[in-house]
């Protein structure tokens, strides 16, 4: 089994959680106190690990947060990084694509420098843009399917051959699984869509963003993701880490984790 | 004028050149007799701006090849920044594209931290994920269109309501492009599209890379890309950056981008 999944497995029965948490950890939303510290997001970051810890599956700091810092934001990750426990599953959000020789070059940065067990990609270069980060042996990357935002309907819905394009990109990511490290994105606004293409990729690892602030169906999401063997991932970002932006807002955040926990639990049980 | 767009017309103009060179400057390719110094990639690309600042219109560092070498990496990145001459456009090529919230914190590190002058996305997500970018009153972006990659052909091909995808970023773009700012990625790899996409895209400006090392056709990339009156700009990175490993890399370097520009300049004169 793939290591990745192998983690997240672990963790999703230890945990009893579907949950990826997040670590959006825009600067500018850090709460105040935390402030006067030298590193305020490491703080903020290192209290809500230390908050959520037992109670999700597995974490995903988007790198966009931390380069809008500069140099110091990547140590600031760094830092994060090596505090999250070892058992429990990093995806870097990166959604990177690029041409093969440079592509080799951010595989190098999320899995060696930064030690990534996962990362998010872009499919519009296609498999060459891809295999690189496949060629480690650990290496887990979920594409880009359907995405949860508004102009996801600019180009994923495309129709070519009868199919949208994210169909297209299901059935490519199907015949590049070989060794059983790809899954999708697929996000939770397009409930129906998580159906058609669970039925197309029964095995594949789902990561669904877009359930909290951006207002997705975390119900459809979870009975239509959990259609089939693939593991499901429901990742939320600011749902769960800016619950509160007072003291309070580790604790918080492990409320509202807790809450979409029993919500998602429910769910999966077929009480609701 | 969009403040970028003004920058590359003059340098084209005062240097008599359409070639931008790409600053991929990859730590496993230093030149041996630089390994000695304190930040090696710092003194390859001082020396390589040195040689090729009064011969190219433009430098592009692809963020990947910095990323690798960890937050040392990014401060290299920034003190090559610092060293180009403020008169020099700077492209970052980062391929980014991600939901609206996240964009607006890649855009604060290419345009904030980072100070580029102009970038390079992703349209996978659609306009929401561009959007944040060109916010920046003198931002401007390019948008992948059809890229110089063998597997450019996965989902660029696809064909949709009688025309590829490609063509339908094109069209997005054109209608985009209220403010001037946005610009096409195509592959020299590609020119008869360079070509279809001049045709129905004539004043878009366009970053050609796949000249160099990838092979692409440097003839029919130039002769359909100055077809209207878009801009042009001709991508070479190893091809001019790695001309040679040695002590002469820097001469080297501006030799063989004498010899893109003599090339280049003549199918412009229509004297080949």
């Amino acid at each position: 089994m793939n290591a990745f999944i192998e983690k997240v497995t672990n963790a999703q029965a230890k945990n009893d959680s579907l949950v990826c948490v997040g670590l959006d950890s825009d600067f500018e939303k850090m709460p105040k106190h935390l402030m006067s510290s030298a590193d305020p997001v490491f703080e903020f970051n290192k209290a809500i690990i230390d908050a959520t810890k037992d109670k999700c599956c597995c974490y995903k700091p988007n790198l966009a947060f931390y380069e809008a810092m500069g140099p110091r934001g990547m140590e600031t990750l760094k830092r994060t990084l090596m505090y999250i426990p070892e058992e429990m599953p990093v995806i870097l959000d990166a959604k990177r694509g690029d041409i093969d020789n440079t592509a080799k070059k951010y595989a190098e940065a999320i899995f060696d420098d930064l030690e990534g067990d996962a990362v998010t990609l872009s499919p519009y270069m296609g498999w060459d843009s891809i295999a690189p980060f496949l060629e480690y042996e650990n290496a887990f990357a979920f594409i880009l399917c359907l995405t949860s935002n508004e102009s996801a309907k600019d180009f994923q819905y495309l129709e070519s051959g009868g199919k949208p394009l994210y169909m297209h990109v299901v059935d490519k990511v199907n015949s590049w699984n070989r060794n059983e490290n790809l899954g999708l994105v697929v996000g939770a606004s397009k409930p129906e869509q998580i159906m058609e293409i669970r039925i197309k990729a029964p095995k594949l690892p789902f990561l669904i963003p877009g359930v909290g602030a951006q207002g997705g169906d975390l119900h459809k999401a979870v009975e239509y993701g959990t259609l089939g063997d693939g593991l499901v991932i429901i990742n939320i970002s600011r749902g769960v880490i800016f619950a509160s932006k007072e003291q309070d807002f580790a604790s918080r955040a492990a409320s509202e984790l807790d809450r979409f926990n029993t919500r998602i639990n429910q769910v999966r049980a077929g009480a609701v």
